[in-house]
């Protein structure tokens, strides 16, 4: 990732091994705030606030709070605790739970006086892993995008559509859905990027077009009511998105309003892709929709919006009636048959359970 | 309509026949502004500002725009000119055209000094019978909603989702999709609406809202991406939207983001239904999707949005990073098979080309 020219990523640790540091993306585009945690309590807050958010960076920063509470409290009992604490934060992405019950596996065989490095170490490998899996998936879904171009006239950029940010700010680098577009924009293939503003968070109006503008990569914002009309103009060439998690049968759980956009990639043969790392998938849920829990947020999320004013402040402004009600579901599911493909960092794999046992059984 | 407890109209003559006053819906829910509109140059800039909006409104604002033409010069040639000027305010509506050509054609055969009291008595009738036009949409769309309601558990209310606002502030009296929910609503049958909250211009949570709000009718304000997570979990019996135009293929074209919702409509087997005043219905246009043109509107509408700060004040803020490209259709075309029926003052119908031609050849 490229933040005003320099490369860098979302989290990394202090020199002293005593806190992390994060970007606050609430503040984006407007504000680059960088938070230092030192605690679960702060790590807790930073990913339920939404200050960090995406699949695998929350499973990081998670990776990242237990390694913080092993300089508190570094027994099986606290780290347990510790982990039921963290996981709780938010329910949907399985990342979170996947993340801290990793680190709770790597330290479970190591003595008490010798947890605090490992675990430092061990989020530090999680944290490294999710760069390799995220450009290896920018590999494979580059393979795509080249295919798709080739079909196309050689001036004419590919369109790609995405839905909230599956960006590097998403991971710890390159992003998921994005991977391939970063990929893509390294190898000279033209790609252009229809942005879904993603209500109610507007994820995509305010960190995917900040990150692709410091990407250089070309894009255009869209409400996420226009991309049904586009796909039916012959606009989007692809649909990539991310997931927060995906079931043994192959339904995704992404971001509220992807199931819209899959739907209309079905009815106008646009092809549909979702770029998952596999520490998304969880092998024990084998219906997504009837099982994968739905976090419903704060309906202020929808009632309400903080921008930048005409002074340059950040000033929240209210936009229903006053006492309206409002409900907030944060994610939906797309059913397998949506979808075209998942995006891994083993190989692009069919949404189907006896591909996806047999990609993952095969590690 | 209903406004604090009283009963009237979005648009009423001046008792002078020198003016016509409308609602400025810009500033609603938070700011209730009347507005005197006294010649085309203010009507055309009230529909194009968005002041006045919806397809059956603009076309009475257009009529009682050519009305006021007639104080200042009333030949054939003068109202040629500002029917055509007027047709240009807004290009997707073709209520527009079809009120201003009702004028035109009932100006005709009258002679040049009698053509003020006459338009302005034109204007008017078409103001009442769009009112009546709508009451009937709503009595055959209450006969839908009871149907549907019968086949539901006695306690639980009928659930509805809306898109945009087709209710009483797109017409001048009772709305189009919204019309059977306060028919509903005076006949006792327990009904509860889902908003959508409508992007970029947000008239579901700005307007929509705020008249069911009025009006007593229970809703939920939602993001315009929830609806279709709503609908596979059962939570939507019927979608009821408005339309902007519908071709003679039974192709309608109504506020973005429509075709996404029925599409999910489909999926899940929800009835999706188009309350339609026949003015709305354009014969000449074969193919909706090809041929209905959409306005583009301004990025402008997408990347900053206005609301109540925390001092009660209308406030603008940015959303999007600064010079953010995007682009803002505010249309799209549901294809009419995806469309369950027509709501029209003259009944149900098949979107559908031979229904429809014999359902408007009835006339």
């Amino acid at each position: 990732m490229i933040v005003a020219g320099q490369r860098r990523r979302t989290i990394w640790p202090a020199a002293e091994a005593d806190a992390v540091y994060i970007i606050d993306q609430r503040g984006l585009p407007h504000r680059w705030l960088e938070l230092r945690l030192t605690d679960i309590a702060e790590v807790h807050a930073a990913i339920r606030s939404m200050a960090v958010r995406g699949a695998p960076l929350i499973g990081a920063t998670a990776a990242y709070g237990l390694a913080l509470q092993c300089r508190h409290q570094a027994t099986d009992a606290a780290l347990q605790a510790a982990k039921a604490f963290l996981d709780n934060a938010r329910p949907t992405a399985v990342n979170l739970a996947w993340a801290t019950q990793r680190m709770l596996d790597a330290l479970a065989p190591i003595a008490l006086d010798e947890r605090c490095a490992a675990a430092w170490a061990e989020a530090g490998a999680i944290a490294d892993e999710d760069v390799a899996v995220n450009e290896s998936i920018g590999e494979h879904g580059l393979a795509l995008l080249r295919r798709l171009a080739a079909a196309k006239p050689a001036d004419a950029p590919l369109q790609v559509l995405t839905h909230c940010n599956a960006g590097w700010l998403a991971t710890v680098d390159w992003g998921t859905a994005l991977a391939p577009v970063y990929k893509a924009q390294a190898a000279g293939l033209a790609v252009h990027v229809w942005v879904d503003e993603t209500r109610p968070r507007n994820q995509g109006a305010s960190l995917t077009a900040w990150e692709l503008g410091q990407q250089g990569v070309p894009f255009t914002l869209i409400a996420d009511n226009a991309g049904g009309h586009l796909m039916q103009r012959g606009q989007v060439d692809v649909v990539l998105v991310g997931a927060d998690r995906v079931a043994a049968n192959g339904d995704v759980c992404n971001k509220i309003g992807t199931y819209l956009k899959a739907l209309a990639a079905h009815d106008n043969g646009v092809p549909f892709y979702v770029a998952m790392p596999l520490s998304s998938f969880d092998a024990t849920l084998g219906d997504g929709r009837a099982e994968i829990p739905i976090e419903e947020r704060a309906a202020r999320e929808l009632t309400h919006i903080a921008g930048l004013d005409d002074k340059g402040e950040m000033t929240e402004v209210q936009l229903a009636p006053a006492g309206c009600n409002a409900l907030n579901p944060a994610f939906d599911v797309t059913p397998a048959r949506l979808v075209g493909g998942l995006i891994t960092e083993r190989g692009i794999v069919a949404a189907q359970a006896a591909a996806l046992q047999a990609l993952v059984g095969a590690a």
